[in-house]
């Protein structure tokens, strides 16, 4: 992942360009930039349809759509811990036009540092957690952001949260 | 619900401010002013919980996120038709901060012209329709807009569609 050691003691996370075939192995990128549309509504509207498919998983949850309003971190920003929802999807679109950080990784459940990347949104892209994949909190930038959010809700744990052996630095985007 | 015939020919429609209290029988407004939120993410992010629940009502369809693009009306427009899907909520939220129309009946079958109301967002609120609410298709003012859709996708008819008897104008907002 060209994660390199700092000092010693931190490992550098290196920030990627979030792009779609980079992001398979998490979910999708809700984006309409290169993506194909149908004309609805008479032709006055096109739809790029079913970016993401929104996912429960279990008979007592069921999704909404709620809006997260997060505070910006600061640059040098050590990622420590990451969670994960195994009962469903969780995707955020940013209802401004801000980059924003997205940090994940494939493991199962142990979570080598090798597998943890970040990604830098192009300030309109979104993204979609599959189920159960790991993945940071909100991580923006800058200003304060809102975010529509369509998620699980309902009764019963969907947050599991690992720590990280040693926290991944990222120092600059 | 005010509407005055206009030069013998055509019902005007008042627009009124979109707000929650008058939208109960047609679905949600999503908003965040006045909600109230919770503290997440060790208190980095608030989440508005759940303004809307999405719904899909058949096991053949589930539900997605997907963008559109709406071109802009122009003013005196002519409400002439509304439509509904009887299979799924759909929720719209606006990717700009300019207002757009919200045309609406809580009309069963047949509607009449007293039934269709029209609001306008204050640009920054989203819509959800309930299943089944008639509603007209995205109409937005001055310049093209992008919208997160959460609805149902699948096999099957979700759209039905309705004539009105005589249109209905929309001069001013």
């Amino acid at each position: 992942m060209e994660n390199k050691r700092e000092g010693g003691l931190v490992y550098e996370l290196k920030v990627e360009p979030l792009r779609q075939d980079q992001f398979l192995g998490f979910g999708s990128v809700i984006e309409t930039e290169g993506r194909s549309h149908t004309q609805i509504n008479d032709g006055r509207a096109k739809r790029f349809d079913a970016l993401a498919d929104v996912q429960v998983l279990d008979r007592q949850g069921h999704p909404a759509v709620s809006v997260f309003e997060a505070s910006p971190i600061t640059l040098p920003f050590h990622v420590r811990t990451l969670e994960r929802h195994p009962l469903g999807s969780q995707t955020f679109i940013p209802l401004s036009r801000a980059p924003f950080l997205v940090v994940v990784s494939d493991a199962k459940d142990e979570i080598p540092a090798s597998s943890v990347r970040a990604f830098l949104t192009n300030g309109e892209q979104g993204v979609h957690y599959n189920p159960g994949v790991w993945h940071h909190s909100l991580l923006v930038l800058g200003e304060r952001q809102k975010f529509v959010v369509i998620d699980r809700v309902g009764p019963g744990d969907n947050c599991d949260e690992a720590v990280l052996d040693a926290p991944l630095a990222i120092s600059s985007v």
